[in-house]
């Protein structure tokens, strides 16, 4: 069984058609969120649906139902079996369906609100081993703070870390290391956490949040500062936060090995705390 | 009546629903062409599909039938009784539908190829008087020259230059004029026209290529050379060039009133002999 949401209404995958006057079609103008649900609850919905919100709001989207947002994503979970599986909940809101031409429609028309769930592995491997990394320079528009659906300069990099043999691709905007093309970065470096400060050039991650607030409640000197290009020979370790990602460790950054190939002691210890956290959500 | 083309299959327009899975719809993950129908023949429909073919290699999108470019959009002219109207066609190609995930699906599937045509009107009023243009920084990613439907930053940007009651909006990247929302732009500097070079930061443009080929035809001395922010006080005249706008004159530029509001000169010259070469287009 396979139930998905469109529009106000729960239905059967298959039937579910988007038009081609979409705008989310046309002219990638939507937005969209991805929830993860622990066998129980859903990780800070709350989060995710103040930032469903704000980027509607800066693009100018108006769901009068948005705070129908829970709602409609637990019914996915239940509506699919899904309350006993690690899964997640896609959601996208689009402007809607009006003939093409690069202007909002006006008068404005109902926007197109999609969602779907599906079952989810944690990269348990992945976790637990670290992964490799590459760096490119960054090709992304300036508003990389509003989760868009214009994500085609983030397939286009992760396909090339997916055949280059990485597992992620991060960008590098004028010498800073800024965020990766579905993931946050975070680095130790002399003692101390460091993460791209919010700003339009990297998306407000709910986990990248949360590993914040979990790294100073372990007393951990946080940063909210950009890390340079030119000062990652100075790392000692890194590690990736998403939703889907949770917190993954870097052990190969480009060329460099970090803690000769291993996760870091400090990334084990946020791993475990974040962990403990998703954990007690199970019900 | 409303005929419309999806995956090789010509139908009523209402009938062509495409499927949430699509790339198109997830991802941005596509390209584009439009091209314009002069009662009685495509003008440089040969350019638009060398274009197509270009930008479908950058992105690895393959359309096994892309030779039928050309066939599908007349076809589209002819069963919507567009033959003696001016008209465009709009193609677009994704790069298919799969489960949602950043990397391209493998094995690869079938790209979506949907199409679709309507009649125009020449924008007589702005061609003969001239437009507004604003000016903003560029905010898009750094493929301008890939016709992606990645467009989001394009309508919002276009949306203001509509709100603030301009006809265009032309983006500054780093001190440069580079182009239009939807338009290249030129401009006249002591007696010679300049455009900003193909480069990485502009859709080569097929209005542009042709314009460039008319005003050497005309001996204008031409550049393709990048005229910076802080040169738009020495320019005397400026036009938009595009498949939809085609030869338009810009008579403000930010806050730079040109030639006393009037279209300039040498603009007039290449409006005209554009529109020989689009009337001799008609049968």
């Amino acid at each position: 069984m396979n139930i998905a949401y469109l529009n106000g209404q729960f239905l059967q995958k298959e039937l579910i058609l988007i038009s081609p006057d979409d705008r989310g079609f046309l002219f990638a103008d939507g937005i969209y969120e991805v929830v993860r649900w622990y066998q129980g609850d859903f990780y800070d919905i709350d989060s995710h649906l103040k930032r469903l919100k704000r980027s509607m709001k800066e693009l100018q989207i108006k769901w009068d139902e948005e705070d129908s947002f829970p709602n409609i994503l637990h019914e996915l979970i239940i509506r699919n079996g899904l309350e006993q599986q690690q899964s997640k909940v896609y959601l996208q809101v689009t402007r809607g369906c009006a003939p093409r031409t690069h202007s909002f429609p006006a008068p404005a028309v109902n926007p197109t609100v999609y969602a779907f769930a599906s079952s989810i592995k944690s990269g348990t491997k992945e976790i637990e081993s670290g992964v490799s990394v590459m760096l490119k320079k960054e090709m992304r528009w300036s508003r990389c703070d509003i989760k868009s659906i214009s994500l085609l300069p983030n397939t286009l990099s992760f396909q090339e870390a997916i055949e280059s043999g990485n597992y992620e691709c991060v960008f590098i905007r004028d010498g800073l290391v800024t965020e990766g093309t579905h993931s946050n970065i975070f680095f130790m470096k002399n003692g101390a956490l460091y993460t791209h400060p919010e700003s339009d050039h990297i998306l407000s991650g709910v986990t990248r949040k949360n590993v914040l607030r979990i790294a100073k409640s372990l007393d951990i000197p946080v940063y909210e500062e950009a890390v340079s290009e030119a000062m990652l020979g100075n790392i000692s370790e890194a590690f990736l936060t998403g939703t889907t990602v949770e917190v993954t460790p870097v052990t190969k950054l480009g060329k460099i090995i970090m803690g000769n190939g291993h996760p870091g002691p400090v990334t084990k210890i946020i791993i475990e705390k974040f962990k403990a956290e998703t954990s007690a959500l199970k019900g």
